[in-house]
């Protein structure tokens, strides 16, 4: 199942790409169904908010009519930043898969990590999914850029 | 002027009390003006992003039909979590004036440092205004609720 979510979660970024978006996907997975499913959207929205992550979080929200998300996975394409990975330990998400890491703001251990801190209130597990196909998307985005 | 921005923080965090939710106001300034206002309404949106910081930033990228909130400062009342240090970064906000400091989840230094972080991209300027009605107002608070 994991290789068909993070599947999932590239379909959702290659819709960033279509809209000349940093190409990251994420979908929130309960009980082995999606539940909620989100691209960035930054620049579309002009919104420094609109990571693909939050927006995740946010529908899974409304989709749950709860903020807690306790017994939710989240997958996503590239390691979360520090406001996703504070996003992710908000709403208590459980497990949280991460198709490639980030080395310029990741997060969950990269550069800093947010989300097993011993001295924050809240930890969520991580599995890396050292996907390929996640990490071309961004290089050849930021190639085209340059 | 410090005094009274924090004070109109103070003044939403108050709203956040009336609708029986942790008590955290934010507004954002630029150019001396308010131009977002925001508290925390996390158990009345059901939504684990409705921080006060998060809430104001996307009203302030609304105002400004920008996600770059480049010259504008923000006064919170308490210091910010993760998430919300990490939007702060995100939305390029200049200068942090911060009500009381966070021993629990303070992302500005007390328990990590999303905001001044050497390692990360960006770096926000903070300004500690160790006001003491802003950490009378949670106190109160949370010995209400045990």
């Amino acid at each position: 199942m994991k290789e068909y979510f993070i599947h999932e979660a590239l379909k959702e970024a290659k819709r960033s790409l279509l809209l000349n978006e940093v190409p990251v996907g994420a979908v929130i997975v309960k009980d082995n169904k999606i539940i909620a499913r989100a691209h960035n959207l930054r620049e579309t929205m002009q919104d420094a908010t609109a990571h693909a992550e939050v927006l995740a979080i946010k529908e899974a929200c409304v989709i749950l009519n709860s903020w807690r998300l306790t017994g939710c996975d989240m997958y996503v394409t590239l390691e979360p930043c520090p406001m996703c990975a504070g996003a992710i330990l908000q709403s208590r998400i459980s497990k949280l898969y991460i198709g490639i890491f980030d080395p310029s703001v990741g997060a969950c251990g990269s550069v800093i990590n947010v989300i097993q801190n011993d001295d924050l209130n809240h930890w969520t597990e991580i599995n890396w999914l050292y996907n390929e196909e996640c990490g071309n998307l961004l290089t050849d985005f930021f190639k085209d850029k340059r």
